[in-house]
């Protein structure tokens, strides 16, 4: 399931509106014969790529799927169907179906005899690259990941307004790869005026990569100039004067975005959080001190520690010299609120 | 080594003025059969703790040691000899000693036809242990260690003053650890009348242990009142009125402290750092955001982010939900200037 999980995280950016799927075909032994992740839109799903890789020696054997398989016929026929007609004895799924729609596909393998697992390692495939399908599913917007490159007090620029560069190489080509997995980027006027960025998925090389995501400029006034580079022509841009980041996300899921890098300044930033929009976040420490500049997140109107906003750490990670922390906001139950009930005194 | 090293860490902070020296003596075999550290001053050094545990054993054996040995009587006897007069073979030396009234150890040694290697894993033992005495031998100040908790929006405290608690237990309980391993600690008159902190070193249980560093408040104007609980008798206390970061700890090298934990506020930490005058930074990282309230350092006179504050990452660990990272001031060639040639646009 985690080389499932892997291969749909590869395809991460490519497949939406349909979810970014990873499949493994064993053969009766339990050797991999086959691998397959969701093409683009119209392209056949990851069982039918990783079925056809595996041909005869499927027959008998095992799928790991991390979503599913369906059971309806859309722009490609039912992956049920294509697993019964291989011969598979058996299905290993991570997330149930949760759309009706598509719903079924156990059942329908079951009544052909396949014998069905669901629900393995759910959480880390619905966290992983199902994470911007089923919010979609679930919520009807798009999965927000939240990256922040900061100083280690807090700051995203100095005081005279420079920000280039709080991190290092490394940190920089993880944000391509950052962008590369998402079906737009977000910016608001503030930050493309102050540092007029391009946007863009380089490569190592410097190059720009073929499949670009949308560019979107939150800009509600029209500030934003014809000649800024987010309108080069080098990826599609989107400009809205969407009133709330809600609002704003709304009009992206009916462009199909279904994973949004939010890469705004401290005012975006701030009102995603404020809304409870943001779903992940990716937070790119610098071991620097400015003791001025810019703060990495604006007012969130909040007055005292006990209703400060909490997070979770997921993974910290070393990118060169800065650190790489992963962040999904807390559950309440996960709150320390039961710390402030301790003997006071430090 | 790496065994004498942590013998070493283990008597930190009982050892000023004396450094916190570890050794292991192993026999002809190169088993374990000696081990110590530096006692309180006027106890025997590490050396000899060793040797007595070894007994005869030693003979035709290897001893490991953080620091050469010295050559001098003090208020204990030349090292050296001991080692000399329990007939082992070999000494092998982390730290050569750096100053002139101890030294010559190594020439002792070897004249006594005693196996002498100096300098192994040299900058691990000088980082970790030595540290204090080493930069009190070198630039006749105590060694500064900074301690902040901070949000992962950099703020110290909420838009109401509020600071408790930014950080869980198992933060906390490294506090105690790391004041265990200090001979003073220090704040400024703000944090003393804010949080009014106690600033003792408390075991699990929140008892009092029986040696407790210096409490160091620096208070120019006299503002602390004598009901403030630094002066609560559960420690000794010196309230300093120096007029900078390095007369304040010029004060506190006269008074035999070696190691300092600057628990102090921005504006604190700010001259400190301005200065110079911090050696290891210990940040305790909570993943809470505020969008508000004081920043966890002061101004630095930073106009612009080519001239921000450098530092390494020396290691990230968890310490429950938090993030504790470890850094130290970058050499002025570990900086990133060359990134800034980078060609532009992100």
């Amino acid at each position: 399931m985690a080389r499932a999980r892997e291969l749909g995280l590869r395809v991460l950016g490519t497949t939406s509106p349909n979810p970014a799927v990873g499949a493994v075909v064993l053969d009766a032994s339990g050797a991999v014969v086959g691998e397959g992740a969701t093409s683009p839109p119209g392209g056949p799903h990851a069982e039918v790529h990783a079925l056809a890789q595996a041909g005869e020696r499927a027959r008998g054997g095992t799928a790991v799927v991390t979503l599913e398989p369906c059971a309806h016929t859309g722009r490609t026929g039912p992956c049920a169907d294509a697993l019964i007609a291989a011969g598979v004895a058996r299905v290993v799924v991570a997330v149930p179906e949760p759309t009706q729609l598509a719903g079924g596909g156990a059942a329908r393998l079951r009544a052909a005899g396949v014998d069905v697992e669901l629900g393995a390692e759910q959480v880390a495939a619905a966290e992983g690259a199902l994470a911007g399908w089923l919010t979609g599913v679930q919520e009807h917007r798009p999965y927000v990941v939240w990256k922040v490159a900061t100083t280690l007090d807090g700051r995203v620029a100095a005081a005279d307004g420079t920000s280039r560069w709080i991190t290092g190489p490394d940190a920089r080509a993880e944000v391509h790869r950052l962008r590369a997995g998402c079906d737009a980027v977000v910016v608001g006027s503030g930050t493309a005026l102050a540092d007029d960025p391009q946007l863009t998925v380089r490569d190592a090389a410097g190059a720009d990569v073929p499949r670009q995501p949308l560019r979107v400029v939150l800009d509600r006034r029209g500030r934003v100039p014809a000649t800024a580079r987010v309108h080069d022509g080098a990826a599609p841009t989107f400009i809205s004067a969407a009133a709330t980041p809600a609002a704003l996300l709304a009009e992206l899921f009916d462009r199909d975005v279904r994973r949004v890098l939010l890469e705004g300044g401290p005012t975006l930033a701030a009102a995603f959080l404020a809304a409870g929009l943001v779903d992940e976040a990716v937070v790119h420490l610098a071991p620097q001190l400015l003791g001025a500049g810019a703060a990495m997140v604006g007012d969130l109107g909040i007055p005292t520690m006990a209703a400060a906003l909490h997070l979770r750490v997921v993974d910290v990670t070393l990118l060169g010299g800065d650190v790489q922390l992963r962040l999904r906001p807390a559950r309440h139950t996960e709150g320390r609120a039961h710390d402030r009930q301790d003997a006071g005194g430090s």
